[in-house]
C-alpha cells in the first residue's frame, strides 16, 4: 500500500485550529504536545473538569513552557478539529455537542471503532448513538489510508488491537492467514494503558517488576481485530514492567507451507511504502525483532517474524508505543490524512537509544 | 556493643501468642510473615476492618499457604504480645485497648519514638497519650539493647531514622561526630514507604524511573535521629525506582583529622558483634559499599565509609531494607530481645544474589 | 501425587557434606546461599578457578556473614555429595571425577536432562558420556519423586522447561491434553537467566525494559518438554525487565469440551499435596493469577489457569523464580528427596510481598 | 544571561557539513540522532572502527530509516564540523588530524574541559597536546555563551559536572556562594553514563535496582565544577536505577541569611532568558521539583530548590538528560551557538509524559 499523497495540501503552512477534550489524561497530554509542535495545528483549548485553570504544564511536564490553561469542557469554543481523550462511553454520549463545535471530531476512545451496536451489545455496554458508527472512519492508514480523506468523524484505534493487526495484517492481505487456522496471541503492555489515576493493583509496590496476567480471556480488542482481519483470535494480555509499549506476539500456523521469502514479499508489499512502519525480522546486533522500547515516544510500529519449520509456525512480533501509533499518535496521523496535511507532520521523532523502559 | 545473651530463655522452643492490629498493609503483612516462620510466636488474630473474613493469603501472596483470615479490629482477644501496624496516630488513641489485651505491644508507628509530648507538638500533630511516652523503649536493639529485655511497650524506629542512626552511631560513639559539625544526609527510598493504596504519585506510571525530591527539608524524621544522635543533621530524601530500601549517605566533616584506621575501629567498636550489620567499605567485586538490594528482604543493615581528604569529610553509607530492619524486622528483633529469645530467631533470610530492584 | 514420607530419614539432624562446582556463578551462588541455611547439609568447598582465594561473600552478598573462599576445581576433596553449576558441556566432559570424589551428584546444566543421545545430537553439540544418561534422574520432584531417592545422578531441569512442564503436566495426566493438540508456549524470562557476565545484549542500558523475542524459535527445551509430556509445544521466549523470574502462559485447544470443575479436579488431583505447588486461578486482588515476583527467591511455583469458551481454549500461567524452582532450589528439593531428608528442608523462605522486580 | 541573538544567520536553512567519530558509541548515536534531523547540518559521515560497513540504524535503532553506513575513521573526508564522541584520551592525540579535515571541532569528552595541564596531571593522565587548552571553548551556553560564537574547538562538558554547575551558577552570580561555604553535591546518574559495552557491574542483572555509591569520593568531575564555580564541592556520585539522566542535589550553607524571594531573583536572573533551563520549585501537582524522567530525551535542564530555615540551608536540584544536555545535545547546542544557527535548532523536542525509567 502506497503512500497516497494526492490529498495532500500545496501550502504546508495552511493551520487548523484544535481543541482536546480529556486533556488533563495521559493520551490527552500527548495530544496537546503533539498538536503544539504541529505546523498545520493551531491548539485553541485544552479542557479538563478536575484542572480548569491550571496549566498545562503542570500535569504535563513536557509542556511547561506553554501558556496554555486547562478550561472547562462545557466552555468549549468552535474549533476546526476537535480530539476527544475522554473515557469510553464518554464521547457516544456527547457527539452531538462534538459536531456542534467541531467539523472534525477524532475519537481515541473506543466508542466508533466498532461497525455496528449488535458489537457493542457483545462487547461493551452497548451504545448511545449508533447512528454514528456507520459514519466512522478507523484511524489506522495502514487498513484504512483510503477512507480518511475527508472523513468528518475517525475512530482511533486500540492500542492492543493496532499492534496486533499490523503485525497480521500483511498475512492476511497475502492470503497466508486465511481464516480458517488458529492464531494465538500473546501481548505485554505497560502500565500507561490504565491510564492516569489507577487503584492499587497499579500502585508502584504493586505494578513493578509485573509478568501479571490482566486479561487472559475475552479482552475487548478481540471484537476489533477479528473485524478488521476476517479471522478469530485467542488473545492474552500480560502487564509488563514498563510505562510505554504494547509488543503482540502472534503465532500462526498457516494452511500451506510458506518460506521466508513469501513472508518477506508480503510484508514488503503491505509496508515498503508506509511512513510509520520499520521491518526487523533477524539480521545481527542487540536489536533483530521489534521491541517497544526501541520506538518509545515515536509513532513507529516495528514489525518482524520468524518462521519454525518444526513446528510449521511463523511467529510475529509487533511493537508499538500505546500512547503514540497506539493512541494520539495514530490520530493525529489520520488527522494529517483525512486534512490533506504532510502525512508525517508533527510525528518525526525517531526515538532514542539507549533507552530503559520508558 | 555485644550481643547480650544473658535473658535468653533455656528453651527454645518457648512460645507465646500474638497478634496484628493493621494487618492488611505493608508492614502487617511483613509482620505476619515474620511471625508465621518464628519459632517463638504462634500468631494469633490478623486484623482489617476493610478486608475481615478474607484469607491473608489473597493479600499477601507469600502467607497463600496458611488458612488465617483477617479478623475486625474490634473482635481482639488476649494474647501476649501486640504488634500494632496502623497509620501514624492511630496507636496513640488506642493504647489503653492495646494493653488491655496484652502485655507486651509493639508499635511500629511514629506514636511513641520520641521522648516528649514538645517534640510531638513541633513535629506531629501532638500526642494523645503523652503519659505513655517515658515507658516506650526505642526498637533498635544496636543502641538501646540493654533497655529492651522486659519492655512492656516497645518503639519501631524509623526506616530513614535506622538507616541515618546505624550509619553515624559510631562516629558519635567514638568522638568523631560531636555536635559541633554540620552533617548532610541525603537519603534514596523505595515506593514502599509511602503504604498500601496510594495516590497519583506513586501511581506506577508516574513514580517509575524517578529521582523525585520528595522530602527536600523537614523531615520529621530528622527530629528521632537528633534525639539519638545528640547532633543536627541537615537531611534530605529522594525517591528512586525501587520498592523496598532505604540508603542513607552522610557527609561528615570532622572537626579534627581522622584515619581509615579511626574509622574501621568506631565502626568495628559499635558492631562487630552485632549480629544484624555488616560492615562494606571498600574491597573488590560489585558490591564495595552498602546497597539496598543486597539487604532485601533481609533484617541487616549494611554500613561503610570512606575517606575524602582533599574535602576533610568523611562519607558513610548505610542500607537497609525499609520493610525489615526499617520496620517489621526491628520489631521482632526487639521483641526477641525483649522477651528474650534467640536475637536472630525468625530472621534469618540473608538475601538474594542476583536480584534486581526488591 | 502425594508426598512421599516413606524415604524421610527418622533423625532431622543427620548431615552428609556437601560441596559445589562452578560456585562464581549464579546458580552456583544460590546452591552456596541454599546450603548454607540447610539443617541436613555442610558445605565443605567451593570451587571457582578465577576467584580462588577470595571469600565468597565478596562475589554473594548474602554470604558476607560466611567464611568460607573460593578454591581451585582441581583441589576438590571427597564428599557426600557434589552440586555442579558448571556451563552446559562442562559436567559431561568431567562426570568421571566428580563421581571419583562424590557419591552422589546433582547436576545443574543440560548435560544429563535428556534420555537419549540422538537428542543431544539433534538439540546440543552431541554428548561426551551418554552412558551415563539412563543412570540420571530428572531433578523434578513434581514429576518425578517416585525415581528420586536413592538416585547417584541427579540432572536438574532448565528453567523454562520447569515452569512450562509444571502448568501443562495436570492437563497431560488428566488426557485434557493428548499430543494432538496444536500448543503455544510463550515464556517471559528474566536477565538472570543468561547468567553472570554477560555481553552487550545483556547490558543494563540494552537490556532495560525490554519485550525482546530472544528464542523466537527453536528453543532447546522444546526437546525437554516435548519428553516428559510426549507432546509437542510451539514454544517462544521474550527477554523482559526483571532478574530472577520464568512465567509461562500456554495456550492449550482441548479436543473435547472442558469445564473448569473439569480443570480443578486436574491440578487438585496433580498438586493438592505438593509441598512447592501453589494454585491461583482467579479470585479476588491483586494476585489473581501466578506472578513471577509473587514467588521471587523462593522453591514455589505458582499454577493457574482461565477458560476460554469463545475460542474453546485454556489459558495456563505458571510461575517461578528461575534461579530457585527452575535450578538451584529444585536441585536442593530433589537431593532433599534422594537422601531422604525433609522434602522442605532449606527451602523454606515463602517471598516477599510487597516487592518489586526481583 | 539573555540568550544571544545576534550571530544568528539570516538564513535559517544554510547548511553545513559534519561527520562524527565514536559513532557506534552511545554519545554518538546521539549526535547521529540529532544532526540527521537538523536543518542546518547535514550528515557526511559515521566513523567506527568496529563496525564499519554496517548501517548506523543496525546500532541505533532511531536510525534504521537512515541509509547511512559507519565508515573506517582513517577514511574521514573534509567537512565544516567533525564532532569527536571518542573515549577520554583519544581526542587530546588526534586534534591534529581532526583539524586537518574540519574547521570546527567539537570534542564530547574530557580531553579539552580544564584549563591546565596541571589540571590534567593531577585529575587525569596528564595531557598530549597542552597547546589547545587555551584555545578551547567550554560548551555550556549557559555559562560560556558569549565565547561560543566563532570557536574552533569546543569542549563538552562532562554530565554530572553540567548537571552541579548548572544547579549552583545562579547562586555564585548572585554572590549567596562566594567559595567560602562547604557545599556537598550529590548526584545520581543512569546507566547510560557508563557508555556501550561494559563488564560485570553494568550487566543488567547486577545493575538492576541499584542505590550504590560509584564514585564515593575524589570524582573528576570536582575539578570541572571548582574551575567553573570558584568554589570546592564535596561530590559524591549514586547510580540508580535509570538508563539516562543524572541528577545533582547540592546542599549549601550560605553565610548570610537568605528568603525565598532573593533565590527565585538569583535564578530568575540567571535563566529566565535561557531556551534550555525549565524552573521546577514547588508548587502543586506530582512534578513539583526537577526530575531526570521529566527531561529524558531532551535538551532541557530542570532547577528549582528548597529552604531549610531550621538548618540555615538552601537545598538545590538540578536534573539532565546525561545524554542530551549532558553530552550530545549540549554539543549541539554549543555548535549551533558557535555557528551563528538559531540555537534550538534541532533540539526542540520537548519529551514525554508519562514515562518510565528512559
Amino acid at each position: 500500500m502506497a503512500v497516497d499523497t494526492e490529498h495532500e495540501t500545496d501550502d504546508a503552512t495552511e493551520t487548523v485550529t484544535a481543541s482536546v477534550v480529556g486533556a488533563s489524561g495521559f493520551t490527552g497530554g500527548e495530544l496537546l504536545r503533539l498538536l503544539a509542535g504541529h505546523p498545520n495545528f493551531e491548539l485553541a483549548e485544552a479542557t479538563s473538569r478536575s484542572y480548569a485553570g491550571k496549566s498545562v504544564g503542570s500535569k504535563h511536564p513536557p509542556l511547561r513552557g506553554t501558556d496554555l490553561r486547562f478550561t472547562e469542557p462545557d466552555d468549549l469554543e468552535s474549533v476546526d478539529v476537535l480530539f476527544a481523550a475522554t473515557p469510553h462511553g464518554v464521547s457516544m454520549g456527547q457527539i452531538d455537542e462534538f459536531f456542534d463545535v467541531a467539523d472534525t471530531v477524532v475519537d481515541l476512545s473506543a466508542d466508533f471503532r466498532l461497525d455496528t451496536e449488535e458489537q457493542y451489545d457483545e462487547w461493551y455496554d452497548g451504545h448511545d448513538a449508533p447512528e454514528y458508527l456507520e459514519r466512522a472512519e478507523y484511524a489506522l492508514p495502514e487498513i484504512n489510508r483510503e477512507n480518511l480523506p475527508g472523513a468528518e468523524l475517525i475512530a482511533g484505534g486500540g492500542c492492543n488491537a493496532t499492534a496486533t493487526i499490523l503485525g497480521l495484517y500483511p498475512l492476511v492481505e497475502a492470503g497466508i492467514v486465511d481464516g480458517d487456522q488458529q492464531i494465538v496471541v500473546d501481548v505485554k503492555v505497560g502500565s500507561s494503558e490504565g491510564g492516569a489515576g489507577g487503584g492499587e493493583a497499579s500502585s508502584h509496590p504493586e505494578r513493578s517488576g509485573v509478568v501479571r496476567p490482566y486479561a487472559p480471556t475475552g479482552h475487548r480488542h478481540e471484537a476489533e481485530i477479528e473485524q478488521f482481519l476476517d479471522t478469530s483470535v485467542a488473545f492474552t494480555c500480560h502487564a509488563v514492567d514498563m510505562v510505554r509499549g504494547a509488543s503482540a506476539t502472534s503465532h500462526v500456523f498457516p494452511s500451506e507451507p510458506v518460506s521466508k521469502g513469501d513472508l518477506w514479499k508480503a510484508y514488503r508489499g503491505a509496508y515498503e511504502d508506509e511512513p510509520f512502519v520499520r521491518m526487523a525480522a533477524g539480521g545481527s546486533g542487540v536489536y533483530r525483532y521489534p521491541e517497544p522500547k526501541a520506538v518509545a515516544g515515536t509513532n513507529y510500529a516495528e514489525v518482524g517474524f520468524e518462521l519454525d519449520p518444526s513446528n510449521k509456525r511463523v511467529v510475529v512480533f509487533s511493537a508499538i508505543d500505546n500512547m503514540m501509533k497506539g493512541s494520539a499518535g495514530q490520530a493525529v496521523h489520520a488527522a494529517n490524512v483525512a486534512l490533506g496535511f504532510e502525512e508525517t507532520a508533527g510525528l518525526d521523532f525517531a526515538g532514542l537509544h539507549p533507552v530503559g523502559a520508558p
